[in-house]
């Protein structure tokens, strides 16, 4: 739902969507599946991107890499041929190998022709490495997680430490799934909605901004333990439209992610795999063709900045409200991990001369106290 | 081992190494485990680059997408870091997950620090849709097979319908894996191997053509039943070298693959997923640094068509190689799919007028009757 | 007019266009210039994608880099936006920044709205290194030329030595501009064009072939002083269609350019700038529109290897036609620089053991004596 | 100079270089010519990577093109050999063909052999649109204010409205040319120098924010007037650094130049040719060689953070630094367009509630009254 305020600056630009989520896009859903199981605290989100059999219906589609220490699968296959053709899986990284299996069943369950009479299918699962909260190590997540939290797809999700983002870290403290949206009115006939997707374990917390406040700076000085030395960090964003946007103007679109994780105090970092995907519900592409041509929709790129925007504004909001909405936990070694709100309200405690920052940080992210 | 001929033209054009093997490249090995259960004919080819610590010691690496219809992974990492940190596993579409995870398994077991105090580790997996002769919706591949065939490896291999190779099909013939290699000297004082191995299994049989022998349009006339309506093939590539290239040079390098490609008769067809992989077994890169600096060698682009060169060369003769090693087998459908050799010698005693052209191409392919 | 001969293998696959010319497709239109002065031997090559105002109507197009060893310009704004606003301008290397200002005055001329009330126009201007023939530190081509030779476009045109092609040399015999056309039936109701133009300025003697016809390294043998000792190639393709690709389709087909290069003997050598550009004729984009969203057909690429190898056929049938056409000149160090023709002519006056060798390739070409 | 403070965080993040210019990097040079003519006002800045014979003795570069709605040259070469062989030239979008002509000619003069004996040369031009301010149609920039511009080229330059910088406008207010550096300590052996130089046009003056301040806005509402209907900008930025960082190293710091803009409230806009540079001193490369391989230094990518830090910062300083230096001027219909200061005082003097933002902006700025 991302945050619940309608501020005027960078952060809410744009209005919001009805649930402020990806699945305001008509026909995306979403299901997730949390694990805790002694050291290991992982999950899996899956994105559906419309209620139908994606293989025989794909959306037209593109990846983009921002940076590519990263092990995400299927992206060479939206290049060449601009579609997704089945729902998006993120995990941990060591869960991909049973994710590409779970999500391989799931269609040939629904498509006997797949591999038989037609071609294979390529999934799509996305990673980061939850390494810092869970015993990543133990490869704990089964094919049947990953088809629950597929069959548990629904129109709205919960945000936080759940799902795939159980066990991610996001500038030094805990992160996990957020989401947000944003309706972009083109001219008087057409209005769409555009809404991201994250899932947040990058950065240090020395870099963190919320709207130009430099919260990570005070905060690091107070959990100087939990500095990371080595970012082993990552961030997935996944983008959804139904406006009728082509591959080539999606990848333009999967580009901006950028500017919304540099909102926040991203500077893109060595170890941290940024990928983006992005679709549209529109002008689908049908696998079984009755004709060589079909007739679609297309939008001039004069006013594709109009999205741009939707895409910096979502991603930033739909990372912070990742953190907002992520309880503090305790990692695999013992230590806790703060949440945002937590580690907010122990540095005002702490350090009272940050009574006026804080409390500006918890109204620009909608935080009642 | 190639083919067994040494010929002045296109196909042998370079000086083979001892064993017209990629395992001519000092230090590179090949295992491989070929399963048979059923109506299920597929397996494991894995390519190990150096007999050490891969992960501790990654080879100088870069990866090139001739066309994207295809589900490898690992590529994305490879393009960023310019490294190859695992064995290359190839295997058939459906074996991804699988080979993914067991190869996971593998690096973890040697490397305790992976996941725990340092970074994930890159899996590089690459496949080919064998579902014409195998039943690859049975999605049989165990862990057990990868590291079988991880552990099988050693300095030569067996070439045709085995391995990663055992249910593929090139150019509606029965194809596999195929390998051969090239000498490059430089200068006086600098002499390299180029190692080159292909798992086939693309083309249209009315395309294939031998050193500019058209064979194929005779042979199509033949087995006009086995011609395919849809191209759901695709070429794996990997290109091994102990020159000390680096990762730009040998994505250049791997660009030349499809100049090998095309000489066979390929087209790069739209269903065709073409991957390649190089790296160099020079100039290491270590996981754990005591020193942010080393000292390379480094080679100048002037002279590097001598490679270039090589590559074209070694892929033309590994793809006819794989052919030439491919014995006849029944698919899974029961149906008869010729090897080129069975092929050939059918086509002569059913059209006698082709006598000459079939001796000539077993002739410049180095079969004895 | 490419080659008159009308064969049944790889050179004449598929059906020739009326005129077997890039301008086979309809509106498309090439003008040129040929200059003449002194050791300066060079010229230019317009190509303007259809009669109107490029800038106004554009169209979508793609672009592809073989081998990066070139400097054409305009390559970004395509990759970004999938359109061509000018016409494109072939020339010799030191020519681009002169064929830059006559072409956006060219621009400017016809649309007073630029770099006044709107964006400024991106000129496309490729270009290969004729040094070998010309004088080419002179810098002769002058803004005159270029203009001339956009305002001498027609729908016919020539081929071999003349325009930007006057001083190239392919396979080390002379080069130039050649052309071809192939008819792409998709379906009933849906047959289109596909054009190809090149400027060939690449390859070694050794390595030239035609339909598999070793005849390069015949040829090398007797003009063995002429061989090259570094490649300073290039080539240049345009490729035209009136069927409605968008332009991910047509960087694919851009993409298989290769094959026809390859077929010829080129391996993509170090020091060749070998550079594409698809566009289509179809679907144009309005730069000022009055609607924000047009309806287009779109082409499912199920049946894309149609146009593959339209492109393969056509490029092959371009380059070869391009020597075919070029006649024997001196070159700027008083050097004849055989034309095919001519020099398999003196290949078999020489070696009488190449008569049958030699008549089949003029056979192949549609030579006549 | 960037600019003149010291502060705590984002925009002065590391330590800066003696000069806080680009050319703190040893051997890099700047020359820069004005031009103001009537109704034209542009200019030409030239960068020299080393004080020798470039083409010689190349530098390994990268490119990167954040946004390809641009008309800059040379980047497909630098993309295929990781090296640039001329100096860098800056100028409005319609003075690139001359640019071209001239650095050729330049490059020409220096070295006989080019275009006779060895290959040509590949120069590289970038270009804004500054036809806002200029009137860019009328094409006046000569040859030979280039060569003036690369004659002048010494170990140091004015920021501002200068050189290729004189006609643009940034974020709706004055740009132009600004530049900054950065120390990075790699290690008790190894410290390096990283410089930027920005040529800066682009962004909407709601957007731009200053170090979290978001100063846009509020002077958008005093400069309604001055709000562009549509985006013709454009930020060129080219990266300096004597760490031996070979050219995949650098394209990954190229890359990392779009957190430095979005900084400054950049989100990437459909119309801005966002194009990147990066050369390092270190490493060069012989055009000419005697050997066939060298021995180079070689950075692992471990600590490869402390350079895109050095990148962000450096940026995000470079391009206020150009808007602080740039000074209040009339465009080409006579309007008045703000330098930032000026602006800022201005509003302070409307809107007297402003008074504790602008100060604490000049303070952020280093700017004193």
């Amino acid at each position: 739902m991302g945050l619940s305020v309608d501020l005027i600056d960078d952060i809410s630009e744009g209005i919001k969507g009805p649930k402020n989520l990806i699945t305001d896009v008509d026909g995306v859903e979403v299901g997730q599946i949390t694990i805790d199981q002694d050291d290991f605290h992982s999950g899996v989100t899956a994105i559906l991107p419309h209620p139908g059999n994606v293989f025989k219906r794909k959306v037209p589609a593109a990846s983009y890499v921002i940076n590519g220490f990263g092990k995400s699968v299927g992206l060479i296959q939206i290049d060449e041929l601009g579609t997704i053709e089945t729902p998006i899986v993120l995990t941990n990284t060591f869960g991909v190998g049973t994710a590409i299996n779970a999500l391989t069943k799931y269609m040939l369950k629904q498509n006997p022709e797949i591999g038989d009479t037609t071609s294979t299918v390529n999934p799509i699962v996305a990673e980061c490495n939850d390494g810092n909260i869970s015993n990543i190590r133990a490869m704990k997540i089964t094919e049947s997680d990953v088809s629950s939290a597929l069959n548990a797809a629904k129109d709205t999700l919960e945000e936080g430490a759940v799902g795939g983002g159980r066990g991610m870290v996001c500038y030094g403290l805990k992160g996990g799934i957020g989401s947000s949206s944003r309706i972009v009115k083109v001219d008087d006939d057409h209005t769409y909605t555009l809404g991201a997707l994250v899932m947040t374990n990058y950065g240090f917390l020395d870099n963190f901004i919320v709207n130009g406040i430099p919260i990570g700076k005070s905060l690091a000085e107070m959990l100087v333990s939990d500095k990371q030395k080595e970012e082993k960090g990552s961030i997935i964003t996944v983008l959804a439209t139904d406006a009728p946007l082509n591959s080539r103007q999606l990848k333009r679109l999967a580009k901006r992610a950028t500017v919304g994780i540099n909102r926040t105090g991203g500077y893109i970092g060595n170890g941290s795999g940024e990928i983006v995907f992005a679709f549209s519900t529109s002008n689908l592409v049908s696998h079984f063709t009755e004709q060589n041509f079909d007739t679609v929709s297309r939008f001039n790129d004069n006013h594709i900045d109009l999205f741009f925007r939707a895409v910096a504004a979502s991603i930033d909001e739909a990372i912070l409200s990742s953190m907002v909405h992520a309880k503090t936990v305790i990692d695999r070694k013992g230590q806790l991990r703060y949440g945002l709100v937590d580690a907010a309200k122990q540095l005002v405690q702490q350090q009272p001369r940050y009574t006026a920052m804080i409390a500006q940080l918890f109204q620009q992210l909608g935080v009642k106290l």
